[in-house]
């Protein structure tokens, strides 16, 4: 038993500890990718990774094991690191071990954005998908076409909770990031072996796009200030599918990443020019050398190219149809991975909505369906985590939504969950950390008082 | 005429530029506190500092030479520090340049408490003052007396606007520090050589104690939802005094700052038991080895001892008293500093409270008022500007109220203000570095649609 969360492949304790720099020694060896083989004795701290990543895990893991304080900004106390002498020997499962941030329903500023590149890389999560763009907000600085922030990226007010209560939530909301803004991001995310993978969705959530450039839609309107499946799309013709492009053009400029998203999920009445106008978007994505990627609904609209990445989120179904066609998949089903879903039956849940999910759910699911058996043409890249934010209208509610079962998903996703002990290595060890870390998760046993949001309506199913 | 902000002493562009590691050779020699020479040439960087705090400022100083994006978390692109040859020659004219933050009427989370140590010191502040407990809530753990945090850290809801609107916002707010999480942000400040000077306010302002604690009070009641100044004060018997005597223990064996801060202002129905309570406090403190600070009120209610500090805030007169009664003082004239004031008359201004302060009348401020001759027996140690936070409720309300503003007075306390050409150095070079650190300061021209806060009641002066 280890106190390291994720769980490693192997750990094997060792005789003494070492004290002093905990900085090892790094030698890149043959072996599977980000893997890493990790030996402190009294003497030294050396790692033998496959690659860089491999050597930032190994760091990671170092980290965790000097003790809680050593993820704070700042040494409490003078003195030396100490770290248990001990062999790790470590790679992860999967390649694809994401979370998304909804930063459009309500923005995140980008100092909290990197603070959130940092909470995925302690817990070795390496892909952060940020969903730029929605109904209720656009926040990529597009150079070509300034409305889209100047005019989408704000809303008068929003809905308080879930719509079918009523209420309103009478303060403006806004924010976007410049592109120089983006190119911070993915290079702090690089230098911690995180990919930023940005999407813009289309041809539903579009209406802050519309509100900008009206002739982009069939209905108008302004940058939407309510919750749900809009039924206002975009007018798929060629005009706006040349400014799509041309927007794609500026995004796939700012993200080196190779895949690229372009939504595609909950378009009212979708009919085969919506699947056309995706499958011209991909084709164009592809001709830039990127790899599209989507919701799993773009699956279901005509034929689509085998190097489109299909996300799964209504179900695992979905997924498993995707790889039989000879997809790529990453697994996201809301049933186990939505972290905007309610955390526990409590009547102190704030904006209960959807079915319980709580951190022992996360714990007990697994990205590859028993129906996959390896031999389809498609893999399983991995998973995701989602964080949709209608409900979510600041870091400090984001920290609520996101931890700890974001730090289950984490180990679910390394491959190694299955852990009898999962909760008391979380609670004796895990959560320290995060508490050291500033991290306002939500306590296992329910909110705290502050953390409660009475009055505001959710809809728990 | 320099980029520089605050500007320095001196400034002398030399020829040609350096190319490459922009870390400084640094040689420590005689000089005044804090003060540094920068010498660039083609083949060097070269620093000639007092002390450690002068060679810190010096690094600050390369960081504005090279850039707005010197200021991003990581390099947007590849290459070396460019930085044009100059000769540099500079120190500050007073010893506490500070900000006080009130993390009491709204709690700012610790990352964002750290990222403002950061904000600070790139403006080679130097003092930041943590206003820890008032009525509407406790922020410091205090392991004697844990309902301090239990009880008295979050309240169920609180007033929106001012109170003379009545509106309330009716989401409950809470938070505090841990002693570790203060000793960290004590530790990361000092780093930055910023010292953090903590304040427990009392007599006044203490209804969030009285809630954990009823006997500390006359009357009862739970966390303060409102605001203003509030009719209940502490019973200050010998039980209290003791209580508060172990409060104090508790926070100067967190904080190693000189200076401790016990308040003292508006305290409704003042009677001289009231300011026997703070000068038993005071004695107390300086029985602990430190330096009691308060606000101007305590000098008003009996025979304070010499090396007690006041805050001038009600004006600068209060400040002159004292400095002719022996005191030290630091100047924070409401008129003046007081950065939850607005910014304009703009109607768009989100929450108008107080007079009209904008970025040019901080400009004008000057620390020591012209009747101060230097003669007296006490001194003007320097300035701080005073961030409210009754009517900020969010680290991104926070960013508009202190910037500009905070630039302007960065300027002011360095001794440097008087520069007719401030404003546009403000506008072509310094807004561009807060762009790359995120900052979401208020725009000169108005509040971005989204920083407005229509429908909220202020209540202009």
């Amino acid at each position: 038993m280890t106190t390291l969360l994720p769980r490693p492949v192997s750990f094997a304790r060792g005789e003494g500890e070492f004290r002093g720099d905990p900085r090892p020694e790094v030698r890149l060896v043959a072996g599977e990718p980000e893997g890493y083989r990790l030996e402190i004795t009294p003497e030294r701290v050396l790692v033998e990774a496959s690659d860089e990543a491999g050597a930032f895990w190994a760091e990671q893991t170092i980290r965790q094991l000097r003790g809680p304080d050593a993820f704070r900004a700042a040494p409490l106390r003078p003195g030396p690191a100490v770290l248990p002498a001990c062999t790790v020997v470590d790679r992860p499962r999967f390649a694809w071990r994401g979370c998304m941030i909804d930063v459009a329903r309500h923005f995140l500023p980008k100092h909290d954005l990197l603070r959130y590149v940092d909470l995925l890389a302690a817990h070795k999560l390496n892909v952060l998908h940020l969903h730029l763009t929605d109904d209720q907000g656009w926040r990529f600085e597009v150079k070509r076409y300034p409305a889209l922030t100047e005019v989408g990226s704000w809303r008068p007010e929003s809905r308080l909770g879930d719509r079918r209560g009523g209420l309103v939530n009478a303060r403006p909301h806004g924010g976007f990031y410049t592109q120089d803004d983006l190119r911070e991001v993915v290079a702090y995310a690089a230098q911690r072996h995180v990919t930023v993978v940005p999407e813009i969705d289309v041809p539903g959530h579009s209406q802050a796009a519309v509100a900008a450039y009206p002739a982009l839609g069939l209905h108008g309107g302004g940058v939407w200030t309510d919750w749900g499946v809009n039924p206002r799309v975009l007018d798929v013709g060629p005009e706006t599918l040349e400014f799509y492009r041309n927007v794609f053009d500026e995004l796939v400029d700012v993200f080196p990443s190779t895949v690229i998203g372009l939504g595609g999920d909950e378009v009212p009445d979708q009919g085969p020019e919506h699947g056309a106008f995706v499958r011209a978007l991909a084709a164009h994505l592809t001709g830039r050398g990127r790899r599209p990627y989507g919701w799993d609904e773009i699956a279901e609209s005509g034929p689509l190219p085998h190097d489109v990445i299909i996300a799964s989120w209504r179900g695992e179904e979905q997924g498993v149809a995707a790889v039989r066609e000879g997809h790529d998949v990453v697994m996201c089903p809301e049933q186990h991975v939505y972290l905007d879903y309610r955390q526990s039956d409590l009547p102190s849940e704030p904006i209960p909505v959807g079915t319980v999910l709580g951190v022992e759910d996360v714990y007990r699911y697994s990205p590859v369906p028993p129906e996959i058996t390896g031999d389809e043409p498609g893999r399983v890249l991995g998973a995701q985590a989602n964080l949709w934010t209608e409900h979510v209208d600041s870091p400090r509610r984001l920290d609520y939504a996101a931890f700890p079962r974001l730090s289950a998903f984490a180990e679910v996703v390394w491959g190694t969950a299955g852990d009898p002990a999962f909760l008391d290595r979380l609670t004796t060890h895990h959560l320290p950390r995060l508490d050291a870390l500033g991290v306002e998760y939500r306590p296992l046993a329910g909110p705290r008082p502050w953390q409660s949001l009475p009055g505001v309506p959710g809809f728990p199913r």
